[in-house]
């Protein structure tokens, strides 16, 4: 079996596990909304919108629509959850402010940290879902150090589509074995190990908001299982 | 005409640019072929080495050969200067590590502080013909801090062809009109500006050696003409 020792970049997944999108969205609904005179449950406002996520995404993966951005597809999956919400009168520039809230999410608090200990030792890449533009706004605002910005929009394909993953080791020239895919859910991760990348999981209690208690990995399902990206920084001798 | 404040994003060429490939290639040369008793001129073995890049580069411009990336058109340019200066005798391995040399080129000493002071006013994207992998080892080695890597092997095709340039602002969401390619060459610069970039031009005088003089660029060709990237920071008030 590979060893810790042949790790040279990690793969970060981007929301739930380097940013709280749940804090931010809700922080973000509640700035543009409650001065109209709505008051919502806004975690529940937040998680409603990600529900529309993996849908969005299943049309691209699917082959019955051309890939489009994650900018667009956060616009789209807006609509609905504003319907559902009752929310109306909303101009398009709010409606596009709104949706390009998904761009200012803050990393928890363990991450800049553990990145910046972990930047010494490994390459640091985003493998997100999210597109250039998105990711590179996100990382300026909070500080994010990534090496360099890989990910579904420059395969144009979604993951856990194998092509996101096979292109990682590619575009870095490393075999996948060199490479470790950091995310805190397991189909992702089931995804990069599918392709012969290593696996780190980390535990994102309050994903979806403070107390929604999460399915924990199973033991022995992954590489390395750590809290935060502090103890991986640990594990992995950084 | 547009304004210097409409500049979001910078697109930095890297070769000559941001680092010093001759006196690089030089050293690597120096330390691989001294040792096995060749004394040449390791400026002149640098510049006789560039000077196949453009001929490498346009056998893909040109659409007769398929995107290959740098790292192995630099492998591929090495065969006949080794050639030409009557080197026989090296391993494979020898010839790959030397060839990837150009990963190991060091920033000019005014980048740095010239680039974590534009960092703070501008997306700094690196926009070269490198792969990848090549601007990534050399960023991490000589601390580029680049918010994002793109250019070349994203759109598997060579500046100075249109794509190149067109990608910078899709991939970041921008405009053209938002983004000033940094370069030392006119070259690559004109390219940008028929896409509509922005453009400056930063003198490089030592690029093929010191003292080797270079042409100048002609007053008002550029959007700005600097000396450095401290000068850029100035002038463009960050």
């Amino acid at each position: 079996m590979a060893r810790d020792t042949d790790v040279r970049a990690l793969a970060f997944d981007v929301f739930g596990t380097t940013v709280d999108w749940c804090g931010g969205i809700a922080r973000e609904a509640k700035a543009i909304l409650a001065p109209k005179g709505h008051a919502l449950d806004w975690t529940a406002f937040a998680n409603r919108w990600r529900r529309e996520y993996q849908p969005a995404m299943d049309a691209v993966r699917s082959g019955h629509r051309g890939f489009v951005v994650l900018d667009v597809l956060h616009r789209e999956m807006l609509e609905p959850v504003l319907a559902e919400y009752g929310v109306t009168g909303l101009s398009e520039d709010e409606k596009a402010h709104l949706a390009l809230g998904w761009r200012r999410l803050d990393p928890w608090p363990d991450v800049i940290e553990g990145m910046e200990r972990l930047k010494r030792k490994f390459i640091l890449a985003a493998v997100s879902n999210a597109n250039i533009a998105l990711a590179v706004e996100m990382a300026k605002r909070g500080g994010l150090p990534w090496d360099v910005i890989l990910g579904a929009e420059l395969v144009r394909m979604y993951k856990p589509r194998p092509e996101v993953y096979d292109s990682v080791a590619s575009f870095l020239g490393l075999e996948p074995v060199n490479v470790m895919m950091v995310a805190c859910h397991d189909w992702d991760l089931a995804g990069a190990a599918a392709r012969g990348l290593r696996t780190a999981y980390v535990r994102r209690p309050d994903e979806w908001g403070p107390g929604a208690a999460p399915r924990a990995a199973a033991p022995g399902t992954h590489d390395v299982q750590v809290a935060s990206f502090i103890a991986l920084a640990d594990r992995l001798g950084a």
